[in-house]
């Protein structure tokens, strides 16, 4: 294995792992936001504007941590700076 | 074991684990959302639009994180940065 | 092992675990999804038409993150890019 | 260890990984499923129509994920192409 | 380790694990639909011809994932095709 | 390690784990199913006849996952195919 | 290592392992009957006879699943065809 | 390390292990039998003969699955065959 | 591998492993926050202004951890000291 | 390591775990059996004596199952057979 | 590998899954603490001078525990005495 | 590596994880009688002498396997009659 | 690797940990405290001096347990003996 | 790595573990003491005085466990028999 595969494999393995495993609790989260504001409505009909505004502030937020995991996975596969330094020496030399 | 294999070999390791992993908190979200718009139906018809509109946005919102891991997986098995770059090597040699 | 042994073996291990840990949390969701009708469907009977739409909605969406996984092995099994590229560069050869 | 052996033996440590902790969820689900079922009995009887046809319903769409782990694990013990074509390969040479 | 006895040891330990694992799952969901039933026929005996046709068709499902679970030990122990294989190759030899 | 060591050893182990593991599940299936029974005759005496009745069905249906794997130990104990193979062709020798 | 000291070691491990873990199932079953039963008396203290009738056949039933444990580990400790065979074995040298 | 040092350590290791890990379960059933029996107690205090004489039996029946790891423990100690028969073997050298 | 791939893939893997994991907690935390939000809002509408904007600092809050994970990952990926260090020892060779 | 060593790690590392992992049962149990005896006190203060002498009785039970453990590390410490034979193997040799 | 490199890596490796998994606490702990402030201010409009007080201490002292583990990893990337030790020592050389 | 050595490690390391994992099991069964008893004075305040002294005695019961953990760990470290053989074995030399 | 860099790297190690993993505990408790103290709050607003100054006292007897931690933390990075004497070993060589 | 060094790195990863996971379940156990406390106080405010004092002494036995496990790593790092042993040894040699 010489320098370029190792990092290759790891960025591969690292992206699949970050968003594999740092999506489950951002969704277990919003099933569970999304649950009680269904059971909310039921409760409370006349509130519907404020529930459901608060919700999507809450999804919002919550999805945010979701993206962060969805990112780190696409700079590694498509902006990452250790491939990148490892090609330009392999051109460079 | 040469480079390009190693790289194929974690690209479909890492493809079917972010898939196979990465769906289950998604489903369980979903089942749960499901689970409580369908007692709160029973506990109040009359708001049923709001509740299955409710419903329906939160799905799609859960479904997204799902979606993140299998584009993840598609993406490392057709359109893999890295293997690309291997297969192009080889030719150029 | 040669290359085209090793990506055989990866890509049967990765078939079985996707599926076989992948539908794990599906069929957990599906089955919570159904037992909430049932129980709702025994709170109000009257329901029932709007009960069932949406649970055989829900049942879908869930049903589509097991299908991803089923989908990914199915990919691995009979449609693997990287085993192509092998045999093909046997034959090649 | 050949070839052969290799993809043999992990055909069938998969084959039954994947049956063997595959069945579990869908096993737990229908468990759930069907004691919901009886207790919504117990609580309206005169639904007794509509309770066991959801839950037949429900069950087929549970069992349907334990029959992708069997379908996975018959077609890697009777029908893998993986072996076959090493089986092939060999008789060929 | 020849590659005959590599191919027993992995069926002798993927049928016991496969029984002894898979069949957790169907104990696990046929204990919760039993007790289910019998707090129902506590609350409700009346109703015990629906609920007792309805456990007994519950049972039969899930008692058919740790089938499936015994059948692939079956299987691997006395039908085992990979091994027919090395022992045909064997004798031809 | 010859090859009839490796086959025995493998035969102890899973027999021991089969049996070991694979009777927790009943185990905790068959003390929910009795703690629910007792609790039913508790609460409704006069329906003890029937809650026995569906007590007793039920219990045999889990201990049959048990004996499942007591049966799997059994058979790797004292009529192994492999070993008997392996014990047939050193006779042979 | 010699043969004979392999085949010791695994069966004083099992025989361990069986019965260590093997006995955890069953001592929480009957842990939560009992515990049942005494709750179900001070609920019900007329129909005292039924319930600890019953009692003692559900402990019956789950013990036996401990008693399958250890019956393994004193097959493997006292009676073990393996070990049997390779002191005929080394006898016959 | 000799096959009797072997056999030694393996003995102390998992004397050790059955015991250590085996009597956790009947500890926990037992507690959860003795806080049972004290709420009952407190509830109907008129039954205390009655409630006393079951617990004492359903602790014995539990306490007999700590006594099985116990005396496996002690044979491995005290009473293993297989070191008998390696110390009978190195005298009789 | 020399030492400056070291560096490379220890970065990478706890890039991603720091906000892939470290970003579950406050996905939960967030979850639950909006979820008590939710069903208080349904309970006591008048008091939607103090509920909303105690949310949102309590969200900040939390959000702050899952923060604190994103910009380790960051300084590990785009400013990390030990990469800079090796990068310019290499230089100056 | 000669044998001596072997014997003497494996007899203080197992000490230690048989200690240290079995207390942590009969400490949860105790606990929770002490726990129900205060809150049976609060609610039923005229029957502390009948309480108070089932809680003791019932402590003793589980404390034995804590002193099983102690026992075994003593008399691997103490009173190891395995070290006493290789000390005076080494004495006599 | 020289020294260097080791605790580099072995600094980078610390730093992120210190922060990674010690904030997974105290996320959970802010979540819970500010649902229940949700849940009381809900319950108690009145109160929510003291309410609002009491979360903003509490929450600043499980910020603290977070803080504890930002500061280790920041320790270990920027001010790391171990580090400028191995530095002092090879400019040293 | 000697064997003093080996002997002194693995004494340090079971010391070490006997008190650190043995106090986690008493340290939750005196928190939750703690707390039992503080909810069942804040419930009956008439009984208080009663349920302080019933609650002395069960933290000591729970506190003995602690100092169990702890006689174990101090064995170890200053009394251990296998560190001391080897010492005595080093002098006589 | 040399006595110095193996020592520097299990500081750092255990540094990181010790922190990383022993504020959770501390951090989940305190936020059960924070919360229950703010449901008391709402629940008796009259108790509010007593409620408050309770929580201050037991959160201060919580967070030693974290500071435990961290001041080993800091002990091993800043004032670590054994790094002392193989610093001052190397001097003095 | 010499002895004097093995015994320096294992004496700082069992300081570290010891303390960083030994003080979890004080921390959690002391934690649900003052939660319950706090609940008590705002059920009973005038047994304020009994219950502040039942909760102090509560603290000092959890605390008590604590302090076990600190007081282990303080002998581990600055009164380390085994390591004064080897110190003593190297100077007199």
């Amino acid at each position: 294995m010489d320098n370029m595969t190792i990092i290759a494999v790891a960025s591969i393995v690292i992206a699949g792992i970050t968003t594999g495993f740092g999506t489950m609790g951002p969704a277990l989260a919003e099933g569970k936001a999304v649950a009680t504001a269904l059971s909310s409505l039921a409760q409370q009909p006349d509130a519907s504007a404020t529930i459901t505004r608060t919700l999507f502030v809450g999804l919002a937020m919550v999805e945010s941590t979701a993206i962060y995991c969805f990112v780190i996975s696409m700079i590694l596969i498509f902006a990452n700076p250790f491939w990148n330094h490892v090609i330009a020496q392999a051109i460079g030399k």
